[in-house]
C-alpha cells in the first residue's frame, strides 16, 4: 500500500515547507520537494492542509471519561476521594472509555496515548483486556500502564490520616507477578499496543514496588510511568517519609531511565530537574489538570533549559473536563510566561510541536519509531484542514493551530500507515454508538455526604493550617 | 412576537432547574416551572438544552481579526510595535472585522461585545461607521469605544524611549470633540449599538484627555473603558509619572464610576482593588491574552473577595489567536487556583456564569437590561445543545460548558428578543462570504526587520536589566 500526500505544508527543521510525503506500508518512505514524486495509488491532495507528526497524549486515565464534568474543583487529595467513589465498575465502561479516549485523541492531533489506567480490583486482566480491545478497535497507538499501589489511600496525606481502612491492597510481590502476566498476555508492539509499568506514585507505593517496577521496565524494555510531586502535599510527604527529594529517592531505587516518564512534576526543584534531565527521563506536563486541581505551575521552562525532555498530557477527564490534546498544548505553551519575564525563553509554536510529537514519543519509549516526519519512521501522521474558519486568516497556520482554538480541523490521521480518520471522521469505530453510550449513562447519584468530607478536616489542618 | 422555550434547563439562583421561558417582543416576559405555560406561536423544545443569559465579551479589538496568528509571542510593549505595523488600513476590513467578532462571540456564548476599537487616523467617523454597519448586520449588541490617545507610542515605556517620532497625535480637545461627534452620529441604544469613551490607557493619554473622557461619560451616560496596568512596565511607568498608583490617579481625575470598566488590571494592588470596588468599577479579565503576552496573573480572586465586579474578555485576536468566549471563561475560571491554596476561594462554574453574564453586563453599563433570565430583562439568551459529544456524559452540563471544551454547542441565540442563531448557524449574515474574505486575505508580508527591533534594546535594558 502506497499513499502519496502531495504538496503539503509541513514543519521541516523548524520552518514550514511544502513537500511530498510518500507512505509505504507502515512507514514514511520519502519526503521530497513538493510535486517532485510520481503519483501513488492512493493520492491525497495537500492543498490548504498542514501535515504534522502525530502528537502523544502523555498522561491520561481513560476510564475517567465517565466522570467528565462530575467532580467539583478540589485539590487532588480531596478530589481523589470523589474519583474513587464514582469510578466505573463495569468492564464495558472500560472498553468504551478507551474508545472515547482514542477518538478524542485522534480528533485533537494525537496518534498515541499513555493510559495510566485504573483497573478493577480482582478483575485486572479483564480490565486490561477491555482497554486493549477498545484501543485496537480504534487502531490508535496506546501504552497501557495499569495503576498499581500497595499502600492505602490515607498514606498519600502528609502526617497520616485517620481513615477507616479500606480493603488491604495487594502486596508488591503479587502486583509485580500480575504485571508480568499482563505483559505476557497483552504487550503487542506490532499491533501498536504496549504495556507499561505504572506505579501510582511514591505516595501510594512501597520501595519494593517502585524498585520492582524499575526492574521489570529494565528487563522487558517497558515504559515506566508514575505520578510524581503533583502537589505540595506530596512534596511535604516525601520530606516526611524519605528526608530527601522524591526524585532522588526514585533514582536511588533505580527507577529513572530514558524509559521513564513522570506525570506532573509541579513541585520538582532545580536539583530534581537536573536529575531527571541527566537520567533522560521525561516530564509529562498536564497544564489543564494542574490548574483545575490547583496543583500549581510545573517548572517547564527551567526544565527545558536544563535539557529535560518535556511532553504534554491531558490527564484524566475527571480533572480535565476535556480530552483535547491541542487545548492542553496551547495552555502548556502560553502558561509559563508568568514564570519567566525574558520572552526569549517563552515557548514558540514550533517548540510546542516538537514537545508534543518527539517529546511525547520519547516519553513513551517510542522515540525511535514516531515523532518526526522522516523516512524510516512509522507513519503516525495528522493532516489538518486549513480552510476551517478557526484556521483563518492564513497568517501562520502553525501558530493558529497551537495558539488559536482549532475546531474540527483534523482532516485525516494515520497510525503505523493505517488511515484511521478521513474527512474528520474516525473510520474504524462507530462513534454514534459511543455517543449513545455516553448520552445514556445513568445520571450520577450524588452521595448524601460528599466523599471527601471525612478527609477534609485533616487536609485543611495539615495543608492550610486551619 | 412571542416565543416559548419549553422545559429547558437553566440556572436559577445558583442551581440548575427546568423551566419555561416566554419571550415577548424584545423582553423576557415570564419564567415559570417547566410545562406550566400555554404554547406560544413560536415554540422551542428545550429538551436536552441549556439556556443561559448571553455572556459579554468585555474587551476586544475587532480589527485584529486580520492579525490572528500573525504576531509572535512578545511582551505587550514589543508586540504593540508589530500590531501597529500590520494593522488593517481598508474600511471594509473594519466592517468584516466587526462581523467576524460578532459571529465568533455569538457562537461561543456571547450576545454583547465591547469593541475597544482601533480607528483609522483621519477616517475616524468612517471607521466607526464600518464597525456599526458590521455589528448591525449581525444584530449583536455592541459597545464601540474608539481607542484614542494624545501621547506618542514611546510614552508607553518607562524611562522614555528614543524613537523617531511618528506623526503627532491629535490633541485632547480635538479627540474629545471627535468623540462627541461620534456619539451624536452612532450611539443608538434602541438598536443595541452604544458608543463608549475609550482612552487607550493612562500610558498614552494626558490627564486632560483622561478627565475629559470622564466628563463625557458622566454627561452622556457612556461606558468609560480603558486599558489599566496590563504590564509591569505600565506599573513602573505610573510610579515614574505620577508617584502614585495609576488607579488612584484615575480616581483623582474623576474617571472611576459604575460606568467604568478597566481591561486587564494585572498589576493592581490591594489598595487599587479596594478603590475599584468602592467606585463600583469593573475589572475585565483577559486570561488568554495575559498569558500570551506574558503580562501575568490578574488578582481576580482577591478582587472578587473585595466585592469588585469582574467580567471576562477575549482581548483582540492579535494577542489571543482565538476569539472564543468560553475558552477565555474556562481559563479565567481555573487559572487562579495557583494564587490561592484555599479551594473554597476557587471559582465555580456557577460563579463564572454570573461573572460572564451579569458581571459583563455591568461592565458595559447595561446591568439593568441584560445579564439574568428574569422577567422584564431584555431577551439576550443563548441556548446550548447538550447532545453534542463535547457535552457528554450528562453529569453536570454547566460544569462541562465552563470547564470542558465545548465545540459547536451554541444551538440558538437571541439579542433583544431577535433570534440571531438557529441550529448553530448565524441567520443574519453570510458567514461563507466572511470566511471567503478571511481565506483570501493576501499573505502577510513580514518586514525585513521585525517592527519591534528598534525599541527592543530599550525594553530589555529597562525591564530585564540587560
Amino acid at each position: 500500500m502506497q499513499t502519496l500526500i502531495q504538496s503539503v505544508l509541513t514543519l521541516q527543521n523548524g520552518s514550514l515547507e511544502l513537500v511530498d510525503v510518500l507512505l509505504m506500508g507502515d512507514r514514511i518512505h520519502t519526503v521530497a520537494p513538493a510535486n517532485s514524486l510520481p503519483v501513488a495509488p492512493c493520492l491525497i491532495d495537500g492543498t490548504d492542509k498542514l501535515l504534522l507528526p502525530g502528537f502523544v497524549n502523555g498522561h491520561t486515565h481513560s476510564s475517567q471519561v465517565w466522570q467528565r464534568g462530575l467532580i467539583p474543583q478540589l485539590p487532588l487529595e480531596l478530589w481523589l476521594a470523589n474519583v474513587f467513589d464514582s469510578t466505573p465498575r463495569q468492564l464495558d465502561q472500560f472498553y468504551w472509555g478507551a474508545v472515547s479516549t482514542a477518538v478524542d485523541t485522534l480528533l485533537s492531533g494525537g496518534t498515541c496515548v499513555m493510559d495510566h489506567a485504573y483497573v478493577l480490583p480482582h478483575q485486572e486482566m479483564e480490565t486490561v483486556d477491555a482497554l486493549v480491545r477498545g484501543y485496537k478497535a480504534v487502531g490508535i497507538r496506546a501504552v497501557i500502564a495499569p495503576l498499581i499501589q500497595d499502600l492505602p489511600f490515607a498514606s498519600g496525606f502528609p502526617r497520616g490520616c485517620l481513615l477507616p481502612q479500606a480493603a488491604s491492597p495487594q502486596s508488591a510481590a503479587e502486583l509485580l507477578a500480575m504485571m508480568e502476566a499482563i505483559v505476557a498476555e497483552f504487550h503487542d508492539p506490532n499491533q501498536g499496543i504496549y504495556i507499561g509499568v505504572g506505579p501510582t506514585g511514591f505516595h501510594r507505593c512501597s520501595d519494593e514496588l517502585l524498585a520492582g517496577c524499575g526492574k521489570l521496565s529494565d528487563r522487558l524494555n517497558l515504559c515506566y510511568h508514575t505520578h510524581l510531586l503533583e502537589t505540595r502535599a506530596q512534596q511535604r510527604l516525601a520530606q516526611e517519609r524519605y528526608g530527601i527529594s522524591a526524585v532522588q529517592h526514585l533514582e536511588n531505587l533505580g527507577c529513572l531511565t530514558p524509559r521513564t516518564s513522570v506525570a506532573h512534576g509541579v513541585w520538582i526543584d532545580d536539583a530534581d530537574i537536573e536529575l531527571l534531565a541527566r537520567t533522560e527521563s521525561t516530564l509529562v506536563h498536564n497544564p489543564v489538570s494542574n490548574l483545575r486541581l490547583g496543583s500549581g505551575l510545573a517548572p517547564v521552562l527551567k526544565g527545558l533549559q536544563a535539557g529535560l525532555n518535556v511532553s504534554f498530557g491531558c490527564d484524566g477527564a475527571a480533572s480535565n473536563d476535556a480530552q483535547h490534546l491541542l487545548e492542553a498544548i496551547k495552555l502548556g505553551t502560553i502558561l509559563h510566561t508568568v514564570t519567566d519575564q525574558d520572552y526569549e525563553h517563552w515557548l514558540t509554536p514550533e517548540q510546542a510541536v516538537q514537545m508534543a510529537a518527539m517529546g511525547g514519543a520519547k516519553g513513551v519509549n517510542l522515540g525511535d519509531r514516531t515523532g518526526t516526519i522522516t523516512p524510516g519512521m512509522d507513519a503516525d501522521l495528522v493532516l489538518y484542514n486549513l480552510n476551517h474558519p478557526s484556521m483563518l486568516p492564513r497568517n501562520n497556520p502553525l501558530q493558529l493551530l497551537i495558539l488559536g482554538r482549532p475546531t474540527d480541523v483534523v482532516e485525516a490521521a494515520w497510525v503505523q500507515g493505517r488511515q484511521l480518520v478521513d474527512q474528520g471522521r474516525v473510520l474504524t469505530v462507530d462513534t454514534a454508538a459511543l455517543h449513545h453510550m455516553l448520552r445514556h449513562q445513568p445520571q450520577a447519584v450524588h452521595p448524601a455526604e460528599p466523599p471527601h468530607h471525612p478527609v477534609e478536616p485533616h487536609y485543611r489542618e495539615v495543608m492550610l493550617n486551619r
